[in-house]
């Protein structure tokens, strides 16, 4: 259940790649005939990826190497092109890693950030957010739904506050795509990224929409590919993979989502139930289907892995991208958690491989592996362990 | 005979990343049994593309999305890093477009950069580029060879010059990874950028060598994988394709090299012998054993194109990344070509798939294509169509 740091590719996904690695490897730049069909690949891609997110017009989409590309092109594309607007930009505590990191890397280049608070559900405030706007913010970006902890925003409000004001709009949707159903034109969202992986597409691609008529600039340079913004040779059997994976998504997130949903709430209340002090991370309701954030008081999170691990189940502490160093994932300390409570948090992310049984087995398996653990844990509180 | 522009994969490429697409879809940053054995195969990729650049510490190659993302990692990353140090950096005028880009870009940042001429083959002048080098060079960057027109550099040379005056030197080497023998150590080279796609790996991934000790920053923020360097969620089965790709290209280099350049040299006598007014565009001997460029006098590269592919024959007008604008390459105008003669070039680049008998077919074609497409040319001298 560990579906966050890594999703086997579709089946069908893997089918529509296989020809375009070995027979079809022409290169849409070339004139001639191969040229032609990796061409049509790319635009047929670019179709299904602007169909899943409520995009009209395919163009405004363009292929990357992945969600921090994406991230990374939506930010700095942004704020380098629009700073003589001015240098102001608003995000969350919570972001992904990326984005956080990005901001950092702005203020160094004369950018400031506000980095907002969430409340202990991981909810941003619209009213925190409209009070932070100041006459130099150029951008707003926000997750749609984090990862970690499967909080879901109130994007289309804060979309609308960005509007108003006149700032462009970016959604990392990364953690989301696939999940829950996106509609950047509804959303009010101006440029969006999303990751092939995260929706069980290959590894090594991603988009981003960017609206027509959002200024923004390369930060890549090279051949012009992607109308200028993403110059690469561009990675057909990816793409085509990453479009399947959209095609997919598109038919199934409403279905998939609710089958999820219903597995996500027996684990989640099966394990309140059954275990004492246990909680819930992130907003009840509000919340990504596939994603359950259980906390056990008293233990390690990285022991329970192990504990699990070694029962056939696997799953995170947190963010795989900072599970290598020991800090606490940032998103637990952002929502209040101290750092004992962070460290015995689980993230449970479920997916199409997953069904009532594995649930089952968890709820089996799981209260056991936190008695040990606690039997051997010195801030167990004594009464506990009679 | 269009390898330039896309390769097909190796079939033991592809049987080698099939397992890490759906079976073995973990993340190397997580902590469990999955995460164990995505952290192997980046492990052993490394060690394998290590070994064909001769690079002695695997730790000194990172893995990126491509050839365009290491040029400009490389590039922009050494010159921000160094820029206390001085702003000047030399390249040539007939760079891949990312370099040329990439310089033009770092030039409104306020770095200058010499665009250093090149002979009428293609190759820089180590003499040259001495003279140029000022107090404040930090970068020289000189490819490996020249995809267009084949020409190898006296890279060694430049390494030593390069680095008896204490300045980094990078080689775009993504056209000749896998078709001449490399060897960063003995070349003097500080950074080498290569590319899965150049020699019959996945797209989507390339790498970049990155000597110990050489002062860069990171292009791209986030969760910091690559030491750092290269932020995003690794593309475990690109990675495990470019590793076996880097493999069997060390082991084939030689020989396939040998039996390449054989076929090359009977197709470029063959073509000279056969039709007037053909020439051969880059160096005669020092040259991809892969390539080779002719240009037909009075007839345009497209034309010849389009009646080659109808006959079956693919080939290139040029480089890839800039077929698609009817501008004449740069490469050809940089040693000296008319417009009308770069325009009246044909790129020829051959690969394993091909044998003696393609070469005879397209002697074959070649001819009569070209004679008809001299007829209806206004350009053609009359004397010529008797």
């Amino acid at each position: 259940m560990d579906y966050a740091a890594g999703m086997p590719i579709d089946p069908r996904v893997f089918e529509a790649m296989k020809p375009y690695f070995m027979a079809d490897y022409g290169n849409p730049s070339s004139s001639h005939s191969f040229g032609v069909s990796a061409r049509n690949a790319l635009m047929e891609s670019r179709e299904k990826v602007a169909r899943l997110i409520g995009v009209e017009k395919p163009e405004e989409v363009i292929f990357t190497s992945g969600g921090t590309e994406s991230n990374n092109l939506a930010m700095k594309g942004v704020a380098y092109r629009n700073k003589e607007k001015g240098n102001h930009i608003i995000t969350t505590t919570i972001e992904h890693i990326s984005v956080i990191n990005i901001c950092k890397h702005l203020q160094k280049q004369g950018f400031e950030t506000t980095f907002l608070p969430v409340d202990k559900q991981g909810v941003v405030n619209p009213e925190e957010l409209k009070d932070a706007i100041t006459d130099k913010t150029i951008l707003i970006s926000v997750m749609y739904a984090n990862g970690e902890i499967g909080t879901i925003q109130p994007v289309r409000e804060i979309g609308k506050i960005a509007h108003e004001n006149q700032i462009y709009f970016h959604v990392d949707a990364v953690a989301a795509a696939g999940k829950a159903p996106i509609n950047v034109e509804e959303e009010n969202i101006d440029l969006l990224s999303i990751s092939s992986n995260d929706m069980y597409g290959p590894k090594g691609v991603g988009a981003l929409y960017i609206k027509k008529g959002t200024r923004i600039q390369p930060v890549t340079q090279g051949g012009g590919q992607e109308r200028g913004l993403r110059s690469g040779t561009e990675n057909i059997p990816g793409i085509v993979g990453m479009g399947k994976a959209a095609e997919i998504a598109k038919e199934e997130v409403v279905a998939e989502g609710k089958r999820l949903s219903q597995l996500r709430d027996k684990l989640i209340k099966g394990v309140l139930n059954t275990i004492e002090h246990s909680y819930l991370n992130g907003h009840p309701t509000k919340r990504l289907p596939n994603n359950a954030n259980l906390r056990f008081s008293y233990i390690e999170g990285e022991s329970l892995i192990l504990g699990l691990d070694m029962r056939g189940i696997q799953v995170s502490s947190g963010s795989a991208c900072t599970s290598k160093t020991l800090e606490p994932s940032h998103v637990l300390l952002a929502i209040g958690l101290a750092h004992e409570e962070a460290h015995g948090s689980l993230v449970f992310t479920m997916g199409k491989q997953n069904s009532e049984e594995d649930v089952d087995y968890v709820l089996e398996v799981l209260p056991g592996v936190v008695k040990r653990l606690r039997a051997m844990s010195p801030l167990t509180p004594k009464e506990m362990l009679r």
